[in-house]
C-alpha cells in the first residue's frame, strides 16, 4: 500500500475513501476463470447437443462469443454503474476484481475518460452482440460471419484505442512490471489475438463466397 | 477572441504562443470544398473511362473512398505531425483550417489525448483502408464488400469514441451554438451518415451471398 493510501500508479493518484482490497488475488482469479471455464464447457455441451448439427469449430467459436459476451455485459455494466466501487464498505466481488485489475491500469481506478468511453461503447454494442453471435451461429443464420467480423473489429480497435490512450497519458499506470505484463499486455491481449483469428477467417470466408458468386454470374 | 487570447472555448484553456488565424471561415472552407468536389469529380470521370465497367453505385462508392481516404491521410497527418501548428509565425493553410474547425472542438487545440488517440488509428487504418478500398472496387476483388464495411465500422467507432468522450469530458468545447451545429455534429456527421448507409447494404450483400451458397449446398 502506497502512502496515499492505495496500491496504484502513479503514487500521487488521488483516491478519496478508497477501502482496501480485502481478497487476494487466488480469490479473485480463481472464481473468474472457474465461472468462464463452466460457461465455456455448457456451451460446448449444449451445442453439441441441441439438434444443430454445428461443426467443432463453430461450437469453439459459440464457447468464445458466450464467454466474451458474459464478460464485456457483466464487467462493463458492473464498472460503468457503480461508480463508487473504490470506496464501498462492504465490496461485492466485481468491486474487488476491478481492484485487482487495477493494479495493472489504473485508469480504472481514477475513472479516466477513455476507459469509461471504451466500458460505454462494451455495454452498447459488442456485450449484446457477442451474444448475438451465439444465437446466429447456433441457427445458422447468413448475416453470422459479418455480425462476428463486425464484434471482432469492435473489439480490435478497442484494444487500439485503449493501448494508444495509456502511451498518449504517460505509459504508467502499472502497479509492477509483473502486473504490467500480467494484467496490461497478458489479459489484455486475448481480446487483440482470438478476434485477429476470428476476423482473418471471416475475411477469408466472406471474400470467398464472393469469388464463388463472380464465377457463377460469369 | 477571448481575454486568454484565442476565441475557443472554455475560455480558461490555456494556448501559449497561440497565433491568431488569418484567412476568413469563407477562405478556409472554399478550397476544402473546392478540393473534395473536384478529387469527386476525377475520381467520377476516369472510373467512367477506365474500362472497369463499374455500376453507377460502384463508382459513386469510389468517389467517396477517395475523398475520405484523402481527408483522413492529410488533415490527421498534418495534425500528428505538426505539434506546434496553433503557434507557427507563418501558419499554411492547413494551419488554419485547425484553428477554424477547432471553433467546433478546442480539443484539437488543446491536443486531447483521445483526440490524438483517434487521429493515430486514422491515418494508421482508416485512411490507407479507404484508397485501398478504391482500387479493390475498381479491379472488382473479391475482398472489396468486406474491406468497405471494416472501415465503415471503423469510422463509425471512431465517431462514437468522439463523441462519448467529448460528453464525458464536459461537452464545452464549441465557440457558440453555431460551431456546435456546424462544425462538431454538422461536420462529423457525414462520417457517420454515409458509413452507415455504406455499412448497411455491405452487410445486405454479404448476408445474402452466404444465404445464396447455403442454398447451393443444400
Amino acid at each position: 500500500m502506497g502512502e496515499h493510501g492505495h496500491p496504484y500508479s502513479p503514487a500521487e493518484l488521488e483516491l478519496l475513501g478508497f477501502v482496501p482490497q480485502r481478497l487476494s488475488q487466488g480469490e479473485i482469479l480463481a472464481p473468474f476463470l472457474g465461472a468462464s471455464l463452466l460457461v465455456a464447457l455448457a456451451v460446448w455441451l449444449i451445442s453439441g447437443r441441441c439438434g444443430c448439427r454445428s461443426s467443432k469449430a463453430d461450437r469453439l467459436l459459440m464457447c468464445w462469443w458466450a464467454f466474451t459476451g458474459l464478460t464485456h455485459i457483466l464487467l462493463a455494466g458492473h464498472f460503468l454503474f457503480t461508480p463508487d466501487l473504490f470506496s464501498r464498505e462492504n465490496p461485492s466481488y466485481f468491486d474487488e476484481l476491478f481492484k485487482e485489475f487495477s493494479k495493472g491500469d489504473s485508469r480504472y481506478a481514477a475513472r479516466d475518460n477513455a476507459i469509461v468511453a471504451l466500458e460505454v461503447v462494451t455495454i452498447g454494442f459488442k456485450g449484446p452482440a457477442s451474444l448475438l453471435a451465439v444465437y446466429a451461429i447456433a441457427s445458422r443464420k447468413s448475416y453470422s460471419r459479418i455480425l462476428q467480423f463486425a464484434v471482432c473489429l469492435g473489439q480490435l480497435y478497442g484494444c487500439l484505442f485503449y493501448f494508444v490512450t495509456a502511451y498518449l497519458a504517460g505509459f504508467n499506470f502499472w502497479a509492477s512490471p509483473f502486473y504490467f505484463w500480467a494484467y496490461f499486455v497478458g489479459a489484455n491481449s486475448s481480446w487483440v489475438v482470438v478476434p485477429t483469428l476470428i476476423a482473418a477467417r471471416s475475411w477469408k470466408k466472406i471474400s470467398a463466397a464472393f469469388r464463388a458468386e463472380k464465377v457463377k454470374t460469369r
